[in-house]
């Protein structure tokens, strides 16, 4: 356990936007941020800021501004990106493919190690780097390579046995995308990614445009 | 403009949230729930509830909880979720396919009717169960039918042309999954969908479990 225990979930959860905004001001070669600049960026004010990074020792503004250098490599460390987490995925689909072919694991230090389907004709295939293996051969897979999180790009009708499985062969973190809720279970980490959640957001949007 | 205009957006943010809980809720054949159940399901306090529901008129709690039926209508009203809106994809590779398949528009109340490619090859085929046209026709296709929201699923070097496109045709609302974030235009509302911000937390979660 760490000391950053007690961190609001609604602040942790601005964490990964400041990396994101951070990683952009380093592309453009920024080195050097107000709390007020950073704030205008977040949607947040400057004291709102100040005061998300107290929870983490406040991150030493010295005279004008944040080290952006030094920001995002202690932001990017309170998030685990530096570990290299070994990442399976469940589910060689479209959305199998997409997340193996989208999301930057490398960049965000995620290391994917192979995805896992029970499609015949899916297994041996390769999705973006890696290569499709038999389902029933998962738990000699993790006991040899032991990855850490698995993604779960599976039916939904299918997610909740395969979650039972993975927990059961030691994996500690989901990552789910099969729109059924998952609950937090004892030394599970779970994320339940809602799509849908945001086309509804989108939605209400332009409904108060109208 | 309606006269929620002044929802604060975290409170707007909960909303897909209550909806889907309360969708949950008709499947499982609960028709009333008390604030209190409906916090806890929801993660803030029975008080934060309440605080939501009265930016809406407050939903009128009658008795023992609200009336869950009236209550998903109402959301799903203020969520614009009943209007049918006429939906395009443009881009159908994987993503394109895995959200086309994936997302339950239609019973998120929208309506996907055509997805538009470059690639000769993808032209012509089906993707979930509309067809893949020549993005070349696209601005016919936007006169003739008139869609409201299009999703992006390109390739990031490509999304700004295309937004910029998709906006002079005078689409109004742009689902963004390019992870290059879109800023909000007059007259046009964006969702910037960030897959490795849900990725990160669950890294930040695996680092607190340890």
């Amino acid at each position: 356990m760490k000391d950053t225990k007690s961190v609001p979930e609604v602040v942790a959860r601005r964490l990964p936007r400041y990396y994101r905004y951070l990683d952009d001001l380093l592309k453009k070669q920024i080195y050097r941020i107000s709390s007020n600049e950073l704030s205008k960026k977040m949607g947040v004010t400057a004291s709102q800021v100040r005061q998300d990074f107290n929870f983490f020792g406040g991150f030493g503004q010295q005279g004008y501004g944040y080290n952006v250098e030094m920001l995002h490599k202690e932001i990017g460390t309170i998030l685990g990106l530096y570990s290299g987490r070994k990442t399976i995925i469940i589910g060689a689909g479209y959305l199998g493919h997409a997340l193996a072919n989208h999301t930057n694991f490398k960049k965000r230090g995620f290391t994917l190690i192979g995805a896992f389907d029970i499609d015949k004709e899916k297994i041996g295939t390769n999705i973006g780097e890696v290569q499709v293996y038999d389902y029933a051969n998962l738990t000699k897979f993790i006991v040899d390579n032991k990855p850490e999180i698995a993604i779960l790009a599976v039916p939904r009708i299918a997610v909740r046995k395969v979650a039972k499985d993975l927990i059961s062969m030691g994996i500690k973190a989901l990552w789910n995308f099969s729109y059924i809720e998952l609950e937090d279970e004892d030394d599970v980490v779970i994320e339940n990614v809602h799509l849908s959640d945001s086309l509804m957001m989108l939605s209400y949007k332009l409904n108060e445009l109208e």
